[in-house]
């Protein structure tokens, strides 16, 4: 772990956790203007040490590349100038953004003298476990600091040297805008993670980020309450009412924009009235595009296909590989996506409203779509600003997920002397008012 | 289990949350005149069918006679005239209340023809389970249905007759509105709360009430996300600027109005300046009041009480017992709630503005009080409507949690054949517009 502040000192992730805890009040009660503060020295302090941060970055890469770890993995991992522009950019817009505390969202009369008010308040100490990438590492202390949650950050171990290095600068910035000692903290090996895990005391909020077994085993190591996702078994069914050309279009994006995403499609569910017309098309485009089709029986009279059975409905493939079925009508497809889907993201391909509306309404996912790509399910694609992540719980937040989701409130109330006593033998009523926020 | 379609039929705890979740797609697709028709309903079965319930109440009062329970719990469990009036009311104001599904909670233009819109709608499958008190199923099931939630409901055991008779007639009343055939179902054993627990795929929401430990052993023992709280270790600081008599009474009423309630205060903490003046007039008071109070070493030297230790500071006594200790200051108090609280409800008894401040601010609990008592915090009080429970969670619902707890979002994204590769690769831009709701 590291952390300025406890430099030379053995500090294990539930003390430090502990620490966080204590402070959380302290930050969640520090002012808009300092955190704002906070974020603009961070930008100063990453610009001023660039050329720290690039050489930190190039060792990760050199030990990426000796490691031969896939290219898609050493892209994430670079840290240049267009992504270190882009985090700065993201810093500024951060900033632009205003207070998520200490919003009203009720205030009340419950008598006279007797004032309810419901106010937006951090969190508290979030967990952030997220992939090799060192501009999330900016973006999601960012956007904690920006919320007044203290975070214990872990970042994926190919990217510790830019990690270290970012984190200092970052952790700097926080402190000489005066906000606690304790805001946050860097974990750094996979050890701690599980330690972690065990913090529920601590932490109110764990966001991992990363592989679905990864995910799930998190979900299922932790009595912390958990925002992510770890399936994306995203659908689309073409309705009988669909536009073929237009569908075709939207599933090649969908499925080959970028396949390893969670909002990638793998399950397309055809009408059994558009086979004949349909699935060759498709097939061809898909083909085309590199994209392998797994099929069900009845796909399989019709186009040249891999077998699909059962399973496929249940995977994410997070590759050019795609599953195909046919269903009798839209009902069905809503049941099939119900069951094997991990409501997340769901689309209908169709020009009939009472399709659309039965879809939109039936479907019981965390995004609903209607003649567009899944691929859209994003937290900037919905104009939230900086994602934190994509959640596929209902509690709490749902779909992409940005600001918003870091932030709880909590009730105050205030009177004059007030006993209940009064209310419940009669000798007082509740003449309860909303008044004006 | 009792659910008249299955009347005969052995089906597990397992197979009712599937089919629960089948059918929660079109509850929740329900008209609000439906479901207000349910409620209707309900109180017209309940109403001609007075005589069955009495009787069956009356069998469970026998029973808990003989089996010699305690009679706070004898009290709950009684279902008289006066409790059916409210019951009946409950009903009714719940069916004045607006509907809480379909809001539009943000309309956005993405880009042109790409419409984003977030929407209230239920949660699906909650399993709540609760006391033995009658009018508890009738009120839980009211709200069930209000909100489009199918539910899995579990009473207290010492009423399984009442609720057997009054489930029959609320799931008819629903049946009779229409709504689907799995919208509401009964178990009736403690073994089938354990299977509950395994359903995570099928319940999206669990709300216990009852005991301390009951609540926490749900809470360890399922994957399903909880909703209430275990402890309530409420706290009262008396400021040094506290007007001493108006403080006396708020303690005598946050003790000993209804000393097993969650929101009853177990420790008051006493700014140490204070010593000398209060603790004589407060121990007074609370011995009249018939409480035994447990002070620290410090508290001893000023007035005769039993002693208190460090486990003290830990355990909700549901009882007419009261910690004592002093604090140096504000600033302590705060600390030692934040430490030793359960973050449900605690309060500051004061005049100076600076401490009501930093107490409101820094303490982090669900409801943050000055000169009023603990007992306020109530769903009832806070006018809220029906209360489903009161959380100490931080995510989805915090505090006392009504109708408004049983509802989160989706996102509805409807296109005109957008794709996301126009946008990766610059031939579109996105043009955000929130759009009036």
């Amino acid at each position: 772990m590291s952390c300025p502040a406890w430099k030379g000192a053995i500090v294990t992730i539930k003390e430090k956790a502990r620490l966080l805890k204590a402070d959380a009040p302290y930050l969640a009660n520090s002012s808009h203007k300092q955190r704002n503060q906070a974020l603009e020295n961070m930008g100063k302090k990453l610009s001023e040490h660039k050329a720290a941060i690039f050489a930190a970055n190039e060792k990760d890469l050199a030990g990426a590349r000796e490691n031969k770890l896939p290219p898609a993995l050493i892209n994430r991992l670079v840290f240049d100038e267009s992504k270190f522009a882009e985090a700065l950019a993201g810093l500024a817009d951060l900033q632009n953004m205003p207070d998520p505390l200490g919003k009203e969202l009720l205030r009340r009369q419950l008598d006279e003298g007797l004032i309810l008010i419901q106010e937006s308040c951090p969190l508290g100490v979030l967990g952030v476990i997220f992939e090799a990438r060192p501009d999330a590492l900016i973006q999601i202390s960012a956007l904690c600091i920006k919320s007044g949650n203290a975070a214990m950050l872990k970042g994926g171990s190919e990217a510790a040297e830019s990690n270290r290095v970012i984190f200092d600068l970052l952790y700097q910035a926080a402190i000489e805008a005066a906000l606690p000692e304790n805001c946050l903290a860097l974990a750094e090996t996979h050890l701690e993670i599980k330690e972690l895990l065990s913090c529920h005391e601590e932490v109110d909020l764990l966001v991992p980020r990363g592989s679905n077994p990864f995910v799930q085993y998190i979900m299922e190591n932790t009595r912390i309450p958990v925002l992510g996702h770890a399936d994306g078994i995203c659908h689309i069914y073409v309705d009988s009412s669909a536009d073929l050309k237009q569908s075709t279009e939207i599933i090649i994006d969908a499925k080959t924009q970028y396949p390893a995403a969670c909002n990638a499609v793998e399950t397309v569910l055809v009408d059994e009235s558009l086979a004949e017309t349909f699935l060759p098309l498709l097939s061809a485009a898909l083909k085309e595009a590199g994209v392998r089709i797994r099929g069900t029986e009845e796909v399989q009279e019709y186009i040249d296909c891999e077998p699909a059975d059962k399973a496929d409905f249940s995977t994410e493939y997070s590759d050019l590989i795609l599953t195909l079925a046919l269903v009798r009508d839209c009902d069905q497809a809503i049941k099939h996506i119900n069951y094997y889907g991990s409501h997340h993201t769901d689309a209908i391909l169709a020009e009939d409203e009472e399709s659309i509306n039965s879809f939109l309404h039936l479907v019981d996912s965390a995004s609903v779509y209607v003649n567009c790509s899944t691929r859209f399910a994003d937290g900037y694609r919905y104009g939230l600003g900086a994602e934190l992540g994509i959640s596929t719980g209902k509690l709490h937040a749902r779909g992409p997920a940005g600001l918003e989701a870091l932030v709880t409130y909590k009730y105050k109330l205030c009177g004059q002397g007030h006993i209940v006593a009064d209310y419940a033998e009669g000798r007082k009523q509740f003449h309860f008012e909303d008044l004006d926020l």
